[in-house]
């Protein structure tokens, strides 16, 4: 199993109109969800996609997306617009479920958290036991914020980095989810 | 420099009204670009990505985005819809080009060729100076047509594996690049 843990700075909390992007860029939260559940026509069964949503009006909302029972979806943007306004609406979707809760209170529950830095440790060196149910925060477009970034640190969290360049949000998945595949077979 | 290549049998050949996923799956083609194009906060200036569309009413069409050039341009769907309509309207964007050309006229014009394979050449046992300059052939997300795979082996191409799992198109391209990525350091 793996699971990927999104940190939305400014992803709205209700019921929204328009597109994706004009509510609070969660047109970055649809790119990372293709990344994190999508292969070629099939689901990734293997993992577990979070986002934290701490856009207006009514933050913290977390949002989950379960591979195992997620069920009638596709990849293209209108689907998700509607699945995320059902679910911010309070209906669930088969395989996605949200909570209202903080983003701290669940990290702690977890173990084996990775965060991103350059100078961490290179993904390369991992071995498949180190990665193995294993938590990745990841940050939005506009990065964690400091003040999570101490307290995933003071939890433990293991340092991984990718290389020199700054993905987006959505490569940095497409990249971990390949590496682990690399890792595994 | 490194240049993607794009198939897609469905992509629509004018310009269109609704959104990009009915327009031929023209939202598997803005995927791409986002995962081919663009870093954090950032374009990359050695990519070139070329797309040709063999939807109705008009195919071939071969659109071209050259990130050497290419500005004022964001990751949404909402922009891509506009800018694809502005350049099948025939008006082209900073950056961003048509032609009325089949993809053996432009393929046959290219060295280093490559195209997916799970029994070619794994991705990690090249060097630096085999992928250089290279060219990606990806299919869409029905994958290349029969009779042009057999085209491109005639031409040379090499194959190319990036493991066991089938990805999608625009995963396919953020592996690439980011293989790319840390043989180039």
């Amino acid at each position: 199993m793996r699971r990927f843990i999104l940190y939305s700075r400014t992803g709205k909390t209700a019921p929204f109109n328009g597109s994706l992007l004009e509510a609070g860029r969660l047109d970055v939260i649809h790119q990372c969800i293709i990344s994190a559940m999508f292969l070629s026509h099939s689901i990734r069964r293997d993992v577990e996609f979070h986002v934290f949503l701490y856009g207006s009006p009514n933050p913290p909302l977390h949002i989950i997306i379960d591979g195992s029972s997620l069920y009638d979806v596709r990849t293209d943007e209108a689907t998700w617009n509607k699945i995320l306004n059902e679910i911010l609406s309070g209906h669930p979707h088969q395989g996605i479920f949200m909570r209202k809760e903080g983003i701290e209170n669940y990290v702690e529950t977890l173990k084996k958290i990775f965060v991103l830095n350059e100078k961490g440790k290179d993904i390369k060196e991992f071995e498949r036991k180190d990665l193995d149910d294993a938590s990745f925060i990841i940050g939005d477009q506009v990065g964690l914020p400091i003040k999570f970034e101490k307290f995933v640190r003071r939890l433990g969290a293991n340092e991984l980095s990718l290389g020199k360049k700054r993905y987006l949000a959505s490569s940095v998945i497409n990249i971990i989810n390949y590496s682990l595949d690399r890792l595994m077979v």
